[in-house]
């Protein structure tokens, strides 16, 4: 039975360092969180984040727009945000109506301020293997789960199943500069189980796409950055928990694994610019 | 045998196309390429790309500086370039010293000007799957050319032995946007032999590593970016090419494949920053 990679227990503990780190800096961190529309997952989101940050000292206000918001009062409110000192991390929560550009509307956040990592500035930076002001936080809190337990990188074959901008590409590009191996599969991927087989290193973001315990090899470590409801209304993710489990020495659970480490990730961000802007 | 995939050909395609292209332009395109130092190998470099440039009609300018410039002297000079309207496409030849911060110096080149598409804005629109206002020069070459003799790359597992800002990295994220499953190596993969076999497409960028032909499989494509004159003063790249062309569907010669195309495709760079400039 594989070792349970626990993402709850981590991001409990990181956040109590944080808080301990948030109470003697001089000044309090702020997040301001951009949410637009109704969309009720993201209202989830947004608000959890705002509490996990409230939780351990920082200051959090969530900027309300409707659907129907523009370009330009987006743009506007962006850079009344990025000329606030008191405001140290902006996240646009994700997604963005259609018809708002997303790009132009991320190049605008000050990379000093952004908290996602997602401008093109920072995406840069990771890219050519430097160092952004912040990590995407999804593929920072796997490294440091992964981390948490030991499990080396170095020459590793990491296979990533998905290719977004939030987790698989950043992702992708934080496993190399950390010398594995890596391979990207996407939807176009044919045989993808010859692929995944050859994992040490097993990461699936592919929204539901099912890994089953035939599609690795024993002993691969499995990071399951799906989630979703199914037709029991149960939480799962993109990996068959009960049999991959038996031949994987590691695993994430879902809930518990990937989704907790988002978070704690987040928050380090938030302290990180903090630090970063000269202000503590 | 193998097909050639003759660079040589349609690198002297593409500069006759884009000579009657220059010809037509409402100005002249003006590269200037900043050197430092005295590097045999980067003088051949510089002066074969202004060779080039002035071949089709595109102004070019070397300037040159010594060993021991400083950085403050590169950024003003970078500035100056930026704010001229003469100017369409800057290039700072690498290497540069080892005093000098490259990443500041690529940083400052202005976005729109960036013929070489190594600032951290431009990589980090590659990245996200936006449009950059320059790819890398030797992975357009190398996709130009995969294209010209209609290689399918949508599905294929790209293997790409490299990881350098310059091909590796910026390669792979152009065949992810193309929709090939794409394997990064480099020097701490192990086992390099088991991945290169199960590539449909192989690039090799490795500067030097050979590629023998019971490393891939039949019908592979091979693309070497290497080039590196061997004990007897004979131009080669990284391929075995006299095995492996035995039993590859396609090949690239070396010379006369990617470094070609490397050239034509920096000369369709600079008439495409022209271009987007709002100067035609």
């Amino acid at each position: 039975m594989a070792i349970i990679l626990d993402g709850k227990k981590l991001r409990d503990k990181i956040l109590d360092d944080l808080k301990n780190k948030v109470a003697v800096l001089a000044g309090t961190p702020k997040l301001v969180v951009i949410s637009v529309g109704d969309d009720a997952a993201s209202k989830i989101y947004v608000n959890n984040k705002k509490k996990y940050a409230e939780k351990i000292g920082i200051a959090a206000e969530i900027v309300e727009y409707p659907q129907s918001v523009s370009q330009e009062v987006l743009l506007k409110e962006i850079a009344i945000l990025n000329n606030d000192p008191k405001v140290t991390a902006i996240l646009v929560q994700l997604p963005l109506p259609e018809h708002i550009d997303k790009l132009e509307i991320l190049t605008a956040i000050a990379p000093g301020k952004d908290v996602d990592g997602f401008t093109p500035y920072n995406s840069g930076l990771l890219f050519s293997g430097a160092k952004p002001y912040a990590y995407p936080a999804t593929p920072r809190g796997i490294l440091r789960l992964l981390d948490e337990y030991n499990i080396e990188l170095d020459g590793k074959h990491v296979v990533v199943v998905g290719r977004s901008n939030i987790v698989g590409k950043p992702l992708a590009q934080m496993m190399l500069n950390r010398n594995a191996t890596v391979t990207v599969c996407h939807s176009h991927t044919k045989n993808l189980a010859d692929i995944t087989k050859t994992a040490d290193i097993l990461v699936s973001a592919a929204g539901g796409k099912i890994i089953e315990d035939n599609m690795i090899k024993s002993n691969c470590v499995v990071v399951d950055v799906g989630i979703f409801r199914d037709e029991q209304g149960k939480l799962r993710g993109d990996v068959n928990f009960e049999t991959v489990s038996k031949i994987a020495s590691h695993i994430t659970p879902v809930p518990g694994g990937v989704g907790p480490m988002t978070i704690a990730s987040l928050m380090l961000n938030i302290v990180d610019l903090f630090e970063n802007s000269g202000k503590s």
